[in-house]
């Protein structure tokens, strides 16, 4: 991370903008300190950890991110609050989207080059986690790889170096790709970079205050739209393509679903407007596919303020919220693998009901599911609801409203970005809300990009009992 | 329900109102209907039914009631569309408590006698349905006298008649107790009679537009608070009284969790509004525990906007909804038995992903919960925040705002009665929605009222396939 900054530095020193000092300054620091850290707890013995120091190690590692990434936002010219500057972070590293600042138009080149940075380390980050560590602590539901793994003939990659590779590589390539996309369409280079890496990272954060609409482009819309339904599909599957022998021998039931979820949404929300607001329905397919995909998908852009459309594409956006793209992505929320498994569960159990003799197993595509994953997947929605209403009750106790505190916890705990109502709403901004709220959303996001498991584990006094 | 019918249309008679002719026209139209029907399909021999032709006639008999009894409504005075009647009924039987109907105290008394009668027979049929049906169906979640028994040794009375004649004695006696007290408390004889049908079925009708406000009695509101506790809790437990060897055998855990939840909700919202409205606690306590209560046991009842309290209470009161009140009572909602199963379920699986090996059998009391009842609880969840999340886009689609179509989704499903919002708030009213949404929530009350499971188990056509 210290590395990084330096990125946002050279541009702002380029730019002239004194900005660059504190980028230095706060480079300097992190990388001293975990410097002196990692020399004095450096010993030869690798001790394997147990479960819950596990979950401890990632928890840490999540809340220590975001603390220094606010370090250059907070010294800035900004004048943040630290609250704001920490919300900024979190939003930026567990690839939610939501903003505290306005006038990004004006902001320092090296500010939204930091910003669009954090997101892009986030979703390479939540990627590796994704995949290479919860499964191993038994949390994140059912990832591929876990399911891959007990599967051992199966193996996508041999070695967890090369598979770390390997995904590096695939999210590299998909920003160059979206990049390239950008500047053909249009775009200009720096806006191209920033959003290229915030697109593929299903980040959202943008250079400018219209988000997407700045650059009133349909083909931009469209490029933005398929790579952010690339950046929430399962990323093995594009290391998957390298190994052809074995690329036909197992589909994800979850990516047919989260595509026919995008498509048939995207219809019945251009259906809608061409019926209640006569936009023609080309031009309101384009958008609405646009703005629905990016909530879907936790993105979190937006082509304009779609909560004026209609009340009938408020509710359907609304829903839209709770559906996240596929597991193994940088997508956030309660994500399609998880929906399919929920879809076998209740239809299983009411088949039961009416026949209780009848002996059935879940199946995941050709995986069986074993109760310990059911077990998961159903703690997870429990755990999402519960996390959603107590982030309604304590930002409500900061004096929001209804609207404002149930969709800006929903917004966060699921990673998404903007929310509903006059102040959080698409076309509107965190940065107005009291230092209190910024806190219990920032805990929301940690929460929601953990997987919830990970961090809620570790208030269960009875998992520190020996 | 036609002998029912018989009531208001004798005090309208008494009041020289034209409505008595409604009623009994109703009575008789569906008295002669029934005999018919029970004449052509009488057999001697007792078939038994299948379970899903079980769960089908159940959520058939719950369909017509609501027909029939919403026959006065529409064809009096009153002017409503069909729509409004209907809705008007299922919020009756439902004991949901919702109303379409404005200017309640100038309504002809025999409406008035016909509302709360209908949710006093809901009532009644719902405990009944709940402790003596759904159970030998295997939905419903996990009632007393399910679990019971599974436990021979320990029923609370041999035979199912004796059972029902228990529980009617119960809640009439419960009624006239509450009567009583309203009546010793300064309400007139008519508005006793009606508010205690009302409160001890967990309803929530009024005959005032301004609901338990009204009265200006603290003392009544101490009083239907306590009555309205009383019809939350499991009905089982008024029986048993009568039995007083094995009343000390089973304490049923979910009765101190739902009173803990109740005090403590309402003490924060008390202190609250100490706090930001420099309400006197002791004021604060009985208004914010009367109209809490109201929303946890799924009543409906108010004393005033709450909505107006504060954005903290509104959080609170919203939260309230998601609760309800024990199993096997009147009340609506996800209820407490299922909250603490939801609870030992997520600290058993947090317990796992840490401790592998450890073998856990979760108990509710003194009752190892069986795989079937925990896969039954966990999938009413999904159930029921698929319906709710369902209800909220039909509703949005009928051009209702995100708060209303989501709050009265919520209220509807759960039973509860007000929700949120300009129009249906605890001071507003259905009766200005359009007639699709009224539709739409009746549906909701239909489902919640019947747990979910009962009616879509209907909808899944592998239930139906030999």
């Amino acid at each position: 991370m210290a590395a990084a900054m330096l990125v946002p530095a050279l541009v702002d020193l380029g730019d002239e903008n004194d900005d660059w000092q504190v980028f230095i300054g706060s480079a300097f620091l992190i990388g001293a300190f975990c410097t002196l850290v990692a020399t004095a707890t450096r010993r030869k013995s690798q001790a394997r950890l147990s479960q819950r120091y596990g979950f401890l190690l990632v928890t840490t590692i999540w809340v220590f991110a975001p603390t220094v990434a606010s370090l250059p936002l907070y010294f800035s010219s900004l004048e943040l609050s630290y609250a704001g500057a920490f919300f900024e972070a979190m939003s930026g590293l567990t690839t939610t989207g939501g903003t505290a600042i306005s006038g990004l138009d004006v902001l320092p080149r090296g500010l939204l080059m930091w910003r669009s940075l954090m997101q892009w380390m986030g979703g390479i980050g939540i990627i590796g986690m994704a995949i290479l560590i919860l499964p191993s602590l038994g949390a994140g539901g059912l990832s591929l790889f876990q399911m891959e793994n007990s599967d051992r003939s199966d193996k996508v990659l041999p070695r967890v170096n090369q598979l770390a590779a390997g995904l590096l590589g695939a999210y590299v390539a998909l920003t160059i790709a979206c990049m390239a996309t950008y500047v053909m369409l249009g775009m200009g280079a720096f806006d191209a970079i920033n959003h290229a890496m915030t697109t593929v990272a299903t980040g959202g954060f943008s250079t400018h205050d219209a988000s997407m609409g700045y650059f009133e482009s349909d083909a931009i819309l469209i490029a933005a739209t398929i790579f952010m339904i690339l950046g929430a599909l399962p990323f093995v599957i594009y290391i998957r393509a390298f190994l052809p022998r074995r690329f036909q021998r197992w589909r994800d039931p979850q990516i047919p679903v989260f595509l026919v979820i995008c498509a048939v949404l995207s219809l019945t929300l251009a259906a809608s407007r061409r019926t209640i607001n006569d936009t023609p329905f080309g031009e309101a397919l384009i958008s609405s596919t646009f703005n629905l995909v990016s909530v879907i998908t936790t993105t979190g852009y937006a082509s304009e303020d779609y909560t004026l459309w209609s009340n009938a594409a408020i509710g359907i956006f609304f829903t839209a919220m709770f559906i996240g793209g596929c597991a193994g992505s940088t997508s956030g929320g309660v994500k399609a693998n998880r929906l399919v498994i929920l879809y076998l569960l209740v239809r299983a159990s009411l088949h039961r009901l009416v026949r209780p003799h009848a002996v059935q197993r879940l199946r995941y595509g050709n995986q069986v599911i074993s109760t310990d994953v059911l077990q998961t997947v159903t703690i997870f929605f429990f755990l999402f609801f519960g996390t959603l209403l107590t982030g309604t009750v304590a930002l409500s106790m900061c004096g929001l409203d209804l609207t404002t505190a149930f969709t800006g916890s929903l917004a966060t705990v699921a990673n998404v970005g903007p929310a509903f109502g006059q102040i959080i709403g698409p076309a509107g901004n965190f940065g107005s809300l009291p230092d209190p709220a910024m806190w219990i959303l920032s805990i929301n996001m940690l929460l929601g990009r953990l997987e919830l498991v990970t961090v809620l584990i570790l208030l269960f006094p009875s998992v520190w009992v020996d």
